[in-house]
């Protein structure tokens, strides 16, 4: 559940009026999100997602995103493409926060992910690595491996001393294991299935691009492997890996190094995930409106990749 | 912020297949409101809102309010219309709660109400309930005076004291004088300004009619009076009233036994928010997912018209 930043109806008006978009017709809070506030919004014109960025997000960065966003939908990856002001600014200011206003993407994202699924969201990760190499301008992954060390001194404290050990390990083995070079690119990295959207079988659209960055591509992948491809008892469905590998295979073939390499970049995948929600669940007031997510569902992610041998153990 | 139930894409899909509205395109949950949980919808046929019903609403009352809005919606009060699925039934089920498919009406409420909406909303008010006199069955306001003095004795033992001491002796006052002969019929009894929708200086809807019961016509005024008419300070806006009431009395003028009731209807509509908001805060959690509403603002209502002599006093 979000929490959102309430939008006068008169400040939007206002807001609205230096876009050539027509005139404010209804928008409403989306429930579902926790990063930033989202609203439907609609005016004389059409659809849109209006989002005004929280404090998660750093204000410096938000151009990067916004130019990202624009070059993979003009390079016709389904995904939002930000509206420019009447000044050709993609970045406004409303209710006191960094705003933008994006298209409307069709579709819903599939609770239950299938392997078909899976297939459609490798080529389209694929196509989204191909078409995002044209953006030239590097973020780094504020998230990636260098920070790693870094989240677990400050959660440490806060949490179980028998977990925190055990991920202080694992966190060793992965971070003596990670790869130097293997090829890098625009990710999206938090390709999770609420950022997917599916109309009927076709994949409609990627949303929220705001952890996105410059990283190996097979990282992605390895993001994308820990949030499809394990049923909500923690088994790990081969069957789903090998139609997102297959998926992506079709559009871009992984090179030796990066299926070598995928089974400690999907531990460390699974460990990113282990770290922030650890973060959030000693930083989070128990009363916050905010879901806390358990960080022990990719823990057990991580112990699974830990003792994968090799590429040919995820089913492929 | 909405405590709301998920709804997974496939059962929504399912349920959409007993309509003929088209197929699921998108949905998102409406972070606004307390009571239900709200989806905005899309299809291949439109928008439309899809509500499920949550434990605040008793089912056995459905099937009457969704009547009513139908009735309404049909003798053109802009008000969602409930959408029947192939066999007819506007209720369904769906994530195991009944279920209901709504028109979606255009417009915003204002976060800022100006006299001007005030009178809109006297006109419309008085066009709603001329419209819902064709309506004829009838649904006792349970929230009414004679529900007043239970949820008063609910709440006593958790509230302040000295406020509960004078809560119990307006409310001896309110009842004292209640009136007994009053016009009576269909009332919407909630329309506060996130219930009615403008769009540009129109009023374009009034939505939730999950209060609306048979009682006195001027109570749902003297609700409105409560919810429309005061400052952010709780300073009375006398132009504002003035506008509500004239535009009321351009469709139907009150009688004159309605205008000498008004501050006593006046101080029981806020002691009715004074007592559901106290209930609301001495049985919420303070961590749950939902916004409790301060029942102070409400008792400064109370007190003001307690010392209102006349109708006279509100401006009019």
């Amino acid at each position: 559940m979000a929490v959102y930043t309430e939008v006068l109806d008169t400040e939007l008006s206002t807001f609205l009026a230096g876009y050539d978009i027509g005139d404010l017709v209804a928008y409403r809070g989306i429930a579902e999100g926790i990063e930033n506030s989202n609203y439907t919004l609609r005016t004389t014109a059409g659809d849109y997602i209006l989002t005004l960025y929280e404090r998660r997000v750093d204000p410096a960065d938000l151009p990067w995103f916004i130019g990202l966003m624009r070059h993979c939908a003009q390079g016709g990856v389904a995904c939002p493409l930000p509206v420019q002001d009447r000044n050709g600014a993609a970045l406004g200011r409303l209710a006191a926060r960094p705003a933008a206003i994006t298209t409307f993407l069709p579709g819903v994202w599939p609770r239950r992910p299938q392997p078909w699924h899976c297939r459609a969201l490798g080529e389209t990760l694929a196509r989204l690595h191909a078409t995002a190499a044209g953006y030239t301008p590097a973020r780094l992954n504020a998230l990636g491996p260098g920070a790693w060390p870094t989240l677990l001194a400050r959660v440490r404290d806060g949490a179980d001393p028998a977990l925190a050990g055990a991920v202080a390990e694992a966190l060793d083995r992965v971070l003596a294991a990670w790869p130097t070079a293997l090829p890098r690119g625009q990710i999206h990295a938090d390709l999770f299935p609420d950022n997917v959207f599916f109309l009927g079988t076709e994949l409609s659209g990627l949303i929220d691009f705001y952890f996105a960055c410059t990283d190996f591509l097979a990282y992605d992948l390895a993001v994308c492997l820990n949030a499809w491809c394990f049923e909500p008892d923690f088994s790990f469905n081969a069957t789903a890996a090998r139609a997102l590998f297959t998926g992506y295979a079709s559009v871009r073939p992984l090179v030796p190094e990066e299926r070598a390499a995928m089974p400690v970049l999907a531990a460390g995948a699974a460990l990113r995930f282990v770290l922030t929600r650890l973060y959030d669940w000693v930083n989070t007031p128990a009363d916050a409106l905010v879901t806390r997510k358990d960080p022990l569902d990719f823990w057990r992610r991580v112990r699974f990749h830990l003792q994968t041998e090799s590429f040919g153990a995820y089913g492929v």
